[in-house]
């Protein structure tokens, strides 16, 4: 009898999609607009699935506000009003898509998160361009 | 050729977290301001999926009109604009948390919903929190 | 040149609208589903409006984190998670309303915001039942 | 480590429920006023789910640029500010419920979409009426 | 002390834009793709706000429910899964823009409430198109 | 007889909040996590209000096309995806705070619409901070 459990949180944050091994007209032709070298930004809208069976005895699947404190410390307040490639280290080497930060927010989760609950990541970049992993 | 339709219903409804066997303390450490025995409230967003085959005459996977009464008949009208704890019967000894209010609205609809047709139910609590049933 | 500004807040509550010196036929009759005694819930969504001349060294009308902080405090604190009938002095003898939720926030707010800026307030109920006060 | 991505459009049509090989009050008796001989209409919102794992060069599943280029140019350009049962040629002979318009977009992008990407597709006919495909 | 109440409805419909004065190539010009002859549609969203005192008896500015079924009985049931331009009087020679479908709403309602209460219409097109009046 | 008709558009930008007059300390203290100097973004949301006399022949306030095509030229194709602070000239030596981002797009707009238009700009930074100006 599983159940899933969703918490939402944001952060707002610059970032420039760039691949250094490639000359600045590939860059372009790429990544277009989004390879301002001055950087843009978004609000990013972040959801965090949980499954898992509800303990009998609390009728949660988790308590929402540790998962919501663990997003926070982990995640929102390490992202929330930074420059994803200057100042989160994860980034310092990997091209900051959506794709790739919600695979970088599952694996910080990952480690933080009953090994017992499965977990999925969906990230807003904007209202009409959204990820989900694992897919 | 399976095709899943979604019906979008509300209600607005007080409840409380308790559990009847634990301390004043436990369930204040628990369930901490969700535990305040007068009650606090939500606008309950409901979301029930159904999947099937959409009948080759109608184009249907079931009328959404039938549906939306069924829902509101059994679910909604029941629940709306009352305390949960206090006035559901499922909620007299079960604590109203999101994830067993959308298993008890499942079961209830799982009767009244054609067998050959899957559900699941999605229920928001708040924007920011909510559940699935089946995971 | 004068700017507004918007802060946007929630909090979730149970309450029940009734006037006490009516008969209890007359609180079904003109409150309806509202009336029940054991209350019922929503989420509010609280969106303060202060207007005024942005500061020409900041460039902002109010600090919006103060003016978060100042809404938190002396509203959604004291309104969150609470029975708004039962655990708010201000709705001991004042119907819980909307309308009259919105004056009473206005005249909390009112004492705290600067003089020289104007203040509206609008509260939603539900996404379809909302106030606005001053009107 | 598959990622999904999503790209949301939109597309304002007219359409009409009707079976002709129906009597006119069977139709009105399954349809109700969906069977509407005038038309109504409704802003229909998209969503393209596409999933397969992000290219190591781009950190991109697909380029949404791309897709919501190909979204545009072969469904909402053909679908916009058209009346589904007259202006377009996979309704002329097939119910256009909600069901039946998103296999219709399944199929026209299953072509145009890489087939090493799964596909799914998320239509709203209105916030509380919605379908996917394939379930 | 006036508040403001706004109450929420919605209706579907088809409609076209024309004006039956001009040549077609007039018509196209200044209207595109609204011009469609076959019509196209829309998921309209209507918020009637109307302004006065609270009652001291009710804390009502106006019964929502009452409020509720006058714009369903006098709009939304006129208004919903009905094409405009051929099903509702108003529009048989007056072209269905927006600006010009919030003034007939308005003009219905204005007879309906009370005249003591202030009166003002927004009509959502789509998400991005909305109008108000009076301005 | 006059009617507002509002127009919704978007931009995605980087940008920083700062004082260049102020010590480092002073700018941290007063615009905290804003002043950030690798700056951050968000994903604006900027509503365009235009009142005026329908037109007679046409039933338009104003063209919604022709307005937001002057939106996307001048407002949104130069802010979209730039840093506010580096690539545009208006915020070299103003902060662009929400405020001053609206009143800076005011005066761009203003010299675009027809003087007997009135207009008022609504730009959202986040959900839940926005901005209105005039007030």
């Amino acid at each position: 009898m599983k159940v899933a459990v969703f918490r939402k949180e944001h952060f707002n944050a610059a970032h420039r999609l760039h691949n250094p091994d490639w000359s600045e007209e590939k860059n372009t032709a790429v990544f277009g607009k989004c390879n301002n070298p001055s950087f843009h930004g978004h609000n990013y809208e972040l959801i965090v699935k949980v499954i898992g069976e509800p303990d009998p005895e609390t009728g949660y699947v988790c308590d929402m506000k540790i998962l919501s404190d663990l997003i926070k410390e982990h995640v929102s307040d390490r992202f929330d009003h930074k420059n994803l490639n200057l100042d989160v280290p994860e980034f310092q080497s990997l091209n900051p898509t959506a794709e790739n930060i919600a695979v970088v927010i599952y694996n910080i989760l990952r480690d933080k998160v009953d090994a017992k609950l499965e977990l999925k990541i969906r990230l807003y970049e904007t209202e009409r361009n959204f990820v989900e992993y694992p897919a």
